[in-house]
């Protein structure tokens, strides 16, 4: 990204044509989207997991999984429960666009489903760049990683909505502080919204699918 | 990364063109060059600081830091004892580039240098496809982020001669199996040689240092 600026910008303003195409297909349809990033192994397949097994019977989901290369995610997802789950491999590209996500939700059935997940490309970098047509980018860190990323990599947490701290089970075995992990992404976007959970214990976990209903019943109350 | 097939092949090869002059230069000053990558907070820095601690009295150490944002990575290696430290900002660029190591290069005294560590932007992705000039790739990493990280990532670990497993300490506390990692690691580069370590306890840093020493005495032995 940000290599060639002209033709980034081209690239760019083509990608947000089609995200603009997706978003008003989604509100059309009443669908909450929500873009997850992450770096690699910070958890994002693991709490779609545990989403699916608390919320699967009451909102339909469905899930758009990208990676660099397998499919691992999507048939883990699958695997858990999840009744619409399209794979992206995008072999080597390092973020989803517009146009791979338009090419998965034809095959799902936006006519049954009330919250869209996309499990982006592990990387807190690219995919900051990329509008998807979500409704809000939902960024993971886990403790492991420390407190400084927001300051790091400003650009995923200024346009992302809600900050998710995952593995605060491993808390006291690291030195992470989750107030300054706090602290230093406020700093960068003082409206994201944050929630710590550990999806081991389940500590802080009602508090997301509290979110997540909200958003949920929220896009029913607005466009009946 | 491979957004514009064409262009960016073209950017590719003035990139290749300039990390073969890197190459050049630093062969002729006989200089070991590792270039570091990982995902983010994979513990790239502090693996570097213990090396400052253990190795600046023996071996010549000059670092180049790079990050999307901040100058942290650098300040915490000067105050390591790094001697010859140079950041580089990317300014929201994913990965380094040859030309921006090619300037980081000139304000370090390469006939005061025995070993240059470039310490690449936290990503998996893109920074496997810019050569910078470095004898090896060494990829980073840690328990925390799961055994399937080189099957969804093949292009950084097709392209690194050393995989360091870091944050070991941790493997009680979370569900990660070495040998998984390991066997995952080798079915995407059989010659791939594998490290763990725990920067916190220390335990396996040691082959570590000796897999640097190996390196510089054979340097000094092939050029003398």
């Amino acid at each position: 990204v940000a290599e060639k600026v002209e033709i980034g910008a081209k690239v760019l303003s083509e990608n947000e044509r089609r995200a603009a195409v997706i978003r008003a297909k989604l509100k059309e349809h009443r669908i909450v989207c929500l873009n997850l990033v992450s770096s690699p192994g910070a958890g994002k397949t693991t709490l779609l997991e545990h989403t699916l097994a608390r919320l699967n019977d009451e909102i339909r989901i469905a899930l758009v999984a990208g990676d660099v290369q397998t499919e691992n995610d999507a048939n883990r997802l699958i695997r858990a429960g999840g009744r619409q789950v399209q794979p992206i491999v995008t072999r080597g590209a390092c973020h989803l666009d517009a146009s791979m996500v338009e090419n998965a939700l034809t095959k799902i059935a936006l006519d049954r489903t009330d919250l869209l997940f996309i499990e982006n490309v592990g990387n807190l970098v690219c995919p900051s760049s990329y509008d998807l047509g979500e409704d809000a980018k939902v960024v993971i860190v886990s403790v492991t990683e420390g407190e400084d990323k927001p300051l790091k990599y400003p650009g995923m947490f200024r346009r992302s909505s809600l900050m998710i701290v995952s593995k605060i089970d491993l808390l006291p075995h690291c030195p992470c502080s989750i107030d300054m992990l706090r602290s230093n992404a406020l700093s960068i976007n003082g409206d994201l919204e944050v929630i710590s959970v550990s999806a081991l214990t389940g500590e802080g976990i009602d508090q997301w699918y509290g979110w997540l209903r909200s958003r949920v019943s929220n896009a029913r109350a607005t466009n009946s």
